[in-house]
């Protein structure tokens, strides 16, 4: 049993930019030699969230429309400038763990890790990925 | 310490049809011998969602109803037949962390994990169950 | 690798009450000494939630009405007295899980771990946060 812990670095382009991470999360698996356990993908932040989703073009700007519906930009807010942000990225959540198996994440066919930039503003965001197992 | 692994499979009625798992989840953490640690039970798929709720006939047809009216089936969505589906998923979130103490979940007394169907027909589905504690 | 548990307790004031306990959850890590692994800080309860948020006034403020915009008090319930406490609940979630790195949470600069009281009266509640790690 250990514990294996990685960062994956990026720059987002502003509200709401939705990027495909499962790609840097399975090398960081592969590279920690885990066969079984659990990967845990959190954002160290307040305006950024982690979620599951098919990384489809369409459903991805059904998912931001949904967003911007659920809470709008457009109402007021006391915390300044980015106050929808915080709120959606506490109703999302800021993290995911997924299990390992077979030194595998164990997704559906149609399932990726994402990060979510919810703040104003183009990012450079930094996520954690920590894995525990054997 | 050691990470033990189970698939819980059943078929669902399709939408939103919500399914109460935590004795199966508890049979796997006896099954494990594991007495203290966590369990974190994860739906490989991007139709799907698992939650803790109250599994009281009303409030499983209140939480139904807050769904709908949440992400309508019946606007416009980019990704065909289930865009709703896909967004009430990922809105969920795919897995929840419940801690193992003394060799079972610590739930409150009125708190059950579910599986929440979201697809538009009936599945087949295999959550899993991964355990990490000793 | 070991796996370390406490408890957190504290009273609420009632409907929507958001408590920090991240100086808690933290005093907790430095107790159990584990310098590398993860923290599930979880609710055994089906009417209150945890999430993280910048525990600033203003913003508090701003995601109570979002709760309150989104899922209303007002309209009908099948589940008595707090259905719409149980719907919020199950909407975001019993739990999270933060890194552990350096013997510290992983946590953004302006993120905060809270509970949030859902029930319509003030309660006392127990949060749970399970540690693994070495």
């Amino acid at each position: 049993m250990r514990v294996f812990s990685r960062e994956i670095s990026f720059n987002t382009r502003g509200e709401i930019d939705i990027i495909d991470i499962t790609g840097e999360v399975e090398k960081i698996v592969r590279e920690s030699g885990v066969k079984n356990g659990i990967a845990t993908v959190f954002i160290p932040g307040a305006t950024g969230a982690i979620t599951t989703i098919e990384y489809e073009p369409g459903l991805i700007e059904d998912f931001k429309d949904a967003l911007r519906r659920l809470i709008p930009r457009e109402i007021r807010y006391r915390h300044p400038v980015n106050g929808h942000s915080h709120v959606r990225a506490s109703l999302l959540g800021p993290s995911v763990t997924v299990p390992i198996i077979g030194g595998h994440l164990h997704l559906g066919t149609w399932q990726q890790i994402v990060f979510i930039e919810l703040d104003t503003r183009p990012r450079h965001r930094r996520v954690i990925v920590q894995i525990v197992g054997e």
